[in-house]
């Protein structure tokens, strides 16, 4: 009898071209079960049928809003789905990587803006931990010394505040402060949380569309300028491997010509 | 003519014995009118007849809670409010002291916890520093080379996340997120705002309470073994006091014997 | 005709059982000539052979100390050296793994233990990283879009000074500032520089004998609680291999159960 | 009887126009007597005289190299020194503010300027710090909690390397690690350990010449664009006069105009 395949948890996948949709294409590739999270329909089913067309096996779970009760309702459909030649689901690996990009002069922040940075930052991520958190502590250690792995993406902005990003900012700093504090606490219990700092702008179809026309050729195809989110994924599943002995709590990503 | 007083607010004074309360008996030693926040208006109206005992003048600006629109609304009470032979007040200094002391486990931490980390790390401060930065943006550059001064009280938490404080540390990151972005979009503006690192126990009546019964006596008068209030409103008063070509974001702040 | 082996250089292998040793054993498995560096040569030997025993390519390198010019002098035999089937050295990855753990309280420190510490975190490495950095730029930019790469072993104490880790600390802080300086000077002639923040106790030989006599068995096999160096070795694997979209400065590595 | 007048310790006055010259003044004017540590011997004359001219007590104690030894030697001379109507001094505030301002791209940096880096930021200050703390022991407690205070200054380059900083910023991150490693050790002796950062340009007569012809005089006088060292003199006497329960460590300091 073969072991179960693990699952996957991508929360996150904005229109399917950047990190968290790469995230999920990659570890389905390694074997992993993928349970995709995001609030538009529409990208995650293009996203499946993308991951079931190269031969991975997916399931989408299209959650209402970030609220904390959403969240948590979502993830125990996750919990309680049935795969292919499974009971349950084992879930082995759970990536926080919803967002949002408020980028404002302080004055032009409003209370929607906030409330949006509350929920993506502190509400959505703690129900989702906590969920994720639980759920590990009921598995079993694998051969890697390992109950679980909770992977975060943060951001520049998770370091330092700046003109355009006290919103944001103030959101990824908490997120920073969260992860952290729960790789302090439950690393003893065998379960990672790390964090990565992605320290530049991401090849997504949306970046590319950001850039001025002439340019964009360029940065689609100039490895040296940005991440590509291929490359964040592999970050990501590195994490994933790592055995117990030397976990990585926080790691930054940046293009190899990137200022900083 | 005397030149106007200027009036310093003072939002979050506990129950009258901690930062909040000391720094507005210190400025209003100093000649400030103080316009004090709060909550619980038992605690405003006992620590403002104390002040005004002692010479002081001030006034009471109890806040039904810290959410957006009641800090915003209560902060324009106080840029209405006439001072004795002032038409309007002008306001030089704003300190946010309003925190929640959210201490648990993960896995303790509730949404209701979350709720209100979100209101007094986000919602309240950002629209206390907006009405804040509106308000300095009006007033002339003093002799200091000063519109105004914003401070915010942090804690070690500021700076780490900890097993007990997943909660309490996301809100405190936050809070010194805005702050830091605060600082580098309005120092150019002659706005000067600061961020303490209040690095251990502060003595008030309830951190006291909080000692064993034996201990009690000894944590009240060790001066070595706990942040007294008093001296924090020092360095809230020296950071006010800092003249335009050498500005302070952050400072931390510990007892001599504390171990760090 | 296959393509020219690559050659790593790993400087400081401590008695053959840490994070040095074991570096050179994966990189060499990996297909990697092996330059080892280090002061004791039977160490070197030792190595060297086990090395070979495996069918590694290995050279030794003994560097009669950390000075500036022998540094310098002793990375010119290795870019000289004839390597089997090829006229010189691709040198394409460099590894700074030597210090000195001078662990003492501040009053204790001498005026020899600083010229320790300054030899094995300034003078080696700048010497170290100067030559490091001129072969890279010699070098053609590969698949992955890489020069070279350049890997600086880093401590708790680059993070933090201590108690008893004035000497250490100032030390290990000094190696990270160069390292981040070249990161950011560097990356963008796609010359990849990082950081390892090694944050608890390695399994070694001699970490073992520090240990109780009664739990020196415990410590050996305890993944939970010590860094094995073969997983550290793993991290700089990863970092020799990231593709030049994302490239990492800096990594913390540590064990499951480590408090921290 | 009065009491004992207390001695600063200035190191490092550069040409007697900065950080060290502004730190002596001040302190002279507020009653200290005034060692002046330096290696140029007429520019502490010409502070000497200036100093006395205002009315101060002083005393130049010219070092001729920032050597283990010589620093070592040249504070035993502070000590053993005769002051007016008293036996021996009793230093009470130590300031290291020597440096050397090393701006090179890595390649640049000679083995010449990584001794020079090292002797100001490792052995000068690890000899200053060692004799500090052994006077400072010897001291009663005064009113205030402190026995003494040993204050270094740091810069932008303590906090991050950069292109140009590789040297500089090794130095001045090794300096930091020892003053944070100092603050840990000694607070419990109630020896107080600071380090400022200061972060932009301070207005000096060698700051001026480096600006453009047509600029100089603008930046002499806009105190919006440069730090004032009077205003970081003003700093160091406020953490030299912090009481025992609410020590600062580190502070930065930087013009209202920085961009940062």
């Amino acid at each position: 009898m073969s072991p179960v395949r693990p699952v996957i948890i991508v929360a996150g996948i904005g229109n399917g071209t950047g990190t968290g949709a790469s995230t999920a294409r990659l570890f389905a590739k390694e074997g992993y079960r993928v349970a995709l999270v995001a609030r538009n329909p529409d990208h995650l089913k293009k996203l499946a049928s993308e991951i079931k067309g190269a031969g991975g096996e997916v399931e989408t779970f299209p959650v209402p809003s970030y609220s904390y009760s959403d969240v948590t309702a979502n993830f125990q459909k996750i919990k309680d789905h049935k795969w292919s030649g499974s009971e349950k689901a084992e879930i082995r690996v759970a990536v926080f990587n919803a967002g949002a990009g408020v980028f404002k002069t302080f004055l032009q922040v409003t209370e929607d803006d906030l409330k949006i940075i509350e929920e993506t930052n502190i509400k959505a991520p703690f129900a989702f931990s906590r969920q994720a958190i639980l759920t590990f502590q009921d598995n079993a250690i694998d051969e890697l010394g390992r109950r679980g792995t909770l992977i975060f993406t943060g951001a520049t902005a998770s370091l330092r505040g700046n003109t355009f990003t006290s919103a944001f900012a103030a959101g990824k700093f908490a997120l920073r402060a969260l992860s952290q504090s729960l790789s302090k606490e439950f690393g003893k219990q065998n379960i990672h949380v790390a964090h990565a700092i992605i320290d530049g702008g991401i090849l997504t179809d949306t970046s590319v569309e950001r850039q001025p026309a002439d340019k964009q050729a360029a940065y689609r195809t100039n490895e040296d300028a940005r991440l590509n989110p291929d490359s964040i994924a592999k970050s990501y599943l590195y994490l994933a491997n790592q055995d117990r002995s030397s976990w990585t709590w926080e790691i930054d990503l940046r293009p190899a010509h990137e200022k900083w």
